[in-house]
């Protein structure tokens, strides 16, 4: 045990947490020292070890501890959808949102030729394995429709229209509850040409 | 190990943090087993330490993991002086803001009758013993300025006047930054009948 006190140790290590300045990081050490040592300890045991088993699962890359995650080992589940997505925590949100049933893919990144990120930097190879694998009918591009994410997703697009499997991406337009005179021009013209019967 | 995935378990256990719900425990998660695996550990292993082993300083009552805290043990600080504040977090704040090389007694609480606590519970008995001692010449009242608050520095203002001690209290008054027509009338009037000469 180093000679700082116990108290600044744990104030300086709260600073990892996102957005936990040295204000906060002191409030929350007070917090759990003296209103609740047991959720404290509970974490404690629990980060240990989320940071040491926590990996990726070897068919989709989500973040499990198991070496199969659950819904890559769910037998219920359609393998004949796969949806694409950049992150795990993409993953989390369409799980919550939606009721897709099929299966997932994670890219962990984007493509960016400019910082080096190219097809093998993100494994699409192994993307590629799995359409050639068969189950796969549909594609679902669920990829930030930002510049670096749009070629991503017409990388992948090619990848499977190659072969012979038809591909989606998530309808862009106006999102719930928004005014239409705080949407940025791009957003507005795209859901005014993308315009629906009703 | 439950059947529950770490995941979930670890956005659950984040949840103690104060202020963090259900979604910034799932951000914080994804965050640090994405970005800062290190920081994670990190603050498992302190966090695990700090709640475990950080206890009362047997003084003074603050928080550290030594018997005695680095303030208590510090022979240059003036033990003439002994500033009472209701919490740790009161001491480290009068620390970092003020020049007081004096001593500290911390409450941890304030008095309050109608919940059962009264000046055993808070262990006003050691802080009698103290003034006993006959180190301490002044007592430092740094207590919020609420009913319970007043009710405690009452208590502790006769404990030292009946030994002969002086007692002191925080000034009341503007902030500093503290516009005045958005001042509350109590500490306005309190502040216009304690003027000072320029």
């Amino acid at each position: 045990m180093s000679a700082r006190p116990l108290l600044d140790q744990l104030i300086d290590a709260l600073r990892c947490l996102p957005g936990v300045g040295p204000k906060s990081a002191q409030r929350i050490a007070f917090h759990l020292l003296e209103r609740d040592r047991e959720g404290g300890e509970r974490l404690a045991r629990v980060m240990a070890c989320a940071m040491r088993d926590i990996g990726q699962c070897d068919r989709c890359r989500t973040l499990t501890e198991a070496s199969r995650c659950a819904l890559c080992a769910d037998p219920r589940r359609d393998s004949a959808q796969l949806c694409v997505v950049e992150q795990p925590s993409d993953l989390v949100a369409i799980e919550q949102a939606t009721d897709f049933r099929g299966l997932y893919f994670v890219l962990g990144g984007r493509l960016s030729p400019l910082d080096g990120i190219g097809p093998a930097e993100l494994g699409l190879e192994r993307l590629a394995a799995r359409l050639d694998e068969g189950e796969v009918r549909e594609v679902i591009l669920a990829i930030s429709p930002t510049v670096e994410g749009g070629a991503t997703a017409h990388f992948i697009a090619d990848l499977a229209a190659g072969r012979g499997l038809s591909v989606t991406r998530l309808a862009q337009g106006v999102p719930l509850g928004g005014e239409l005179d705080h949407l940025d021009g791009g957003t507005l013209a795209l859901a005014f040409a993308g315009r629906r019967a009703l």
